[in-house]
């Protein structure tokens, strides 16, 4: 590895799902990047904010099993990060086994809780008297299984976990849902802000003044009323007492769009804290509708309007 | 007069409710001013259109009446004006005669229709045969009635108007709301738009892009959201077709709040057109309640912040 | 006439825009309607509430001096009535003189105010030195001009007044705006709440309980949420202090809508008070446009749905 | 047992944190109850579903790790629950090991990623090095402890536990945050709908029409105007497509409310489709603050108002 080379981590071992989604990422594939297994969630964002990788990619959210909490509640505090590119990746798994073993040699399998839910039919139809045993993740059950005296007869995972431990792939595609995908975004230190691409999305997390009637609807109304579109909302407790939330917030555009500038700052008027987690562009590329009105352009010429009118 | 003096056009003739809002006026009060009669408000308004004189005072609403039509009109269309002063005055009537009357003698009254329906109770009570002939203004009745061959026998307005036109007061403070009040505008021509005094209000004429369900509450919301108060609000039509209006308006704060630009420039972008009909003190000098989060301090922070994170 | 004629009052004289938009309405056209003629709107207005007459027709909006306060003000206190039906007339005006008269004869002219300030143009171009002397009503104008010693030369009014009075006209159509309309409605004691026609619109008198920043704003979104399109709205002085209003509100939909209904209640759950003035068929028969979720199917499902949820 | 008891299902094993909450619970006390541990958060609401038994009491919300996905999914879809009470338990942890374990022999450690999670800080300042192992609950990882030939030297669990499982409590009341708390609900078939305690909540599952702008922004809508206030709201994947939610949502008050009826109601006109998973006491039994406008007797009569109204 050349010194010049981007260090960037990734939720670990080799072979994970997240380091998949690395090596999928334009990021990744502009070229520079070294790719560097972290532990968890915590060891890899923990490496940008020491300074050690220049970035990380972690999982975010899962269209089966919602928000990963430890990655938003991670990004909500401690030294501020921000996402800069997303990555999302289709949820394909795969019933992996020591070379040589039957399906009926199979008493347990062990496989993240995740990767459980999504295989519920085909376990239920396939083996289903097998028990489970939960793993951190799927790629530790596939190195597990390879180790000395495993507790456990296969394991649940991607198939690229295959080629990697020398496992074998006994049944392919046994998720229950075909459109499954997981989201991964990759965070670096303040200072990468990307230029709007045309077709970016914001992160926030918003923590209101206090947990009042209405409060949420305040929240929601900044962003109405200069026409920003909400793509992703989650209440999520802020570590402190039952019933005292913060908001998880993903919506179209740019910090740098007029009307984002705007809904920020009216938001930092209104909430105790706003914590800015990035603009980036969208992994589909989709530009958002923007109503007449908020447009960079709408903005400029009320601004314009304003000044003249104040005669400066 | 010299010509130092400033002359301010008012609704006419002398001895009119006009003038004694002039006279009582923050602008007369401090000096230097000429007052003006004028024929009709749309005279008032056009002599400060071209020049002819510095400002005008005229009538813009009565808590017995309403809004004065005409001011509103004329002031959201043509030439802009803003305003820059208001007056509220107590509405008191007399019941006005030729010296020598008594109250058997009259038969027929003359007023304008405003004054006759604020005094329809002392007239039921004291003089309920008599017929009432409408006046273009009180001032119009009183001056008619010491003319040749009156065609009524007494007159109702003000007590001013006996002074100034040699009539008797038969009965006085004959009004059936004694806390009626009237209040008046002095505009001037764009460029005296006055310091913020900590206790002022705007007016604007705002034009709904199309009449479309739920139009006005977007608008409202553009004030909501920046935590501005209405003080008036009246849907006034076009003039194009029923059921076409624009919404006159006056609300708390002055166009240098940093709150009252930002919802400036929300309307300006939600609107076809929205008129700014000045920033000027309040007659009461009652300062707004600003909630959290829109004072300037709190616009400015938000400001900073967004600054800061964008490195700029 | 006979005794089973239904007498209808009208703001008179005989002649005036409101017998003629009484002849047009639909109540007239099926038959059975004695015309009266009445003083003043408050004469009509209390006739009928008296019991002298079954029904009254006075004007409540005019596209070019928008409301008629006395109407709104009259219906929003006193004893309730409801609107059965409404009536839009183009206005059309004409210079009536007395038969002989020429132009170049004109120095005087008489005319309501209204009438005086949508013919505007017409009289600058025409007439420009001419004195113009307000009067009660066209029909009044018309009515002096053919009397003894009138103090003025001609009138401008309705052709209607001419065959009446005997006038000559001498211009036809002296209107500022050919787009011109009056709207006038037709008012009986509660009892007669016409069936819905389904293109039907409701009118209502309501009462803030205090004025409060953002109470308009929540008075609108009893009538957002349940997707109901105001026509009409008008903040009016309560006659107690200036400052203080209630809202004058036309809105599409009938009480017997259940999303109406609905409204109806919330309004009166966060109001200090709300009169019902009725339900009415549109005078151009059209129909609203609801969105789904809130025809009266919507309402029955929803209600369904939550009966059989509480097992009731 | 008698047969007279109603079997209660709880998340297992005997010991669990659940089997804790059963206990603490009113339905427990009022007694009658046979506790039955459940393998997971599925078998036990399955349980309930098949009639095995006659409710379930299982995790819904953590205040350290935000809500249990699985749980607020399966309530979402599926044969309809009701939650019929709430417990909440404060967290406590323990580091549990076999009888004679010293701190130093302390190489690897088992627990649930959860429990890892709340003790961070206890583990960085005391077991720095020692390797952590997830476990599907502290219970599985308590029993697989004493079990023979564990794979790792300690447990991180509740201090019930050590009763159970013949385990020693190296350190106690180690989690970081002293006030975190569990939530748990106890369900049952629809029928067992609890009577307004006065002090009650209700959750549903609200499925949009589309995700369209403002989409929730209606939704909170429908709730504030009727005066309602959420405790909890979350967007979850719908498990179709990535982007693509529902909304779990607590708010207080009954179904027996009108308040709460009138907005359930309103929910289903504009939502795709709303669950309604019950209306229970809330566990800390405080009563909401109802704004004037919308209490049962604020409807009631609105409700008779309008009945008059229309002569019905």
């Amino acid at each position: 590895m050349s010194n010049a080379m981007r260090q960037i981590a990734y939720l670990g071992p080799s072979g994970s799902f997240s380091e998949a989604a690395l090596r999928a990422s334009n990021v990744f594939q502009a070229g520079g990047v070294d790719p560097v297994p972290a532990k968890s969630v915590l060891h890899a964002l923990d490496s940008v904010r020491n300074g050690e990788v220049a970035a990380a990619l972690v999982p975010i959210e899962n269209s089966i099993e919602g928000s990963v909490a430890i990655t938003l509640d991670e990004l909500a505090s401690g030294k501020r990060l921000v996402i800069i590119s997303e990555v999302v990746l289709p949820v394909e798994f795969s019933l992996l086994v020591r070379p040589g073993t039957k399906l009926s040699d199979i008493h347990t399998i062990s496989t993240h809780p995740h990767a459980q839910a999504q295989v519920r039919n085909w376990l239920s139809a396939n083996l289903p008297d097998a028990d489970v045993i939960p793993s951190m993740s799927t790629s530790a059950a596939a190195a597990a299984l390879m180790g000395e005296n495993p507790a456990f007869d296969a394991a649940i995972g991607q198939a690229l976990n295959s080629e990697i431990y020398g496992l074998e792939i006994l049944a392919d595609q046994i998720g229950d849902s075909s459109d499954a995908y997981t989201r991964f975004v990759i965070v670096a230190l303040p200072g990468d802000l990307p230029e709007p691409s045309g077709a970016d999305k914001t992160t926030l997390s918003v923590f209101q003044r206090e947990n009042h009637p209405g409060g949420l609807l305040e929240i929601l109304t900044e962003f109405a009323v200069r026409g920003i579109n909400l793509t992703r909302l989650e209440s999520r407790p802020t570590k402190k007492t039952l019933g005292d939330y913060y908001f998880s917030v993903d919506f179209e555009g740019h910090v740098n769009d007029l009307r984002v500038e705007e809904a920020l700052m009216g938001l930092h008027r209104v909430c105790l804290d706003i914590r800015f987690l990035g603009s980036y562009p969208r992994h589909d590329g989709r530009k958002p509708v923007v109503r007449a009105g908020v447009t960079d352009t709408d903005f400029e010429t009320a601004q314009a309007w304003l000044d003249k009118l104040k005669g400066t």
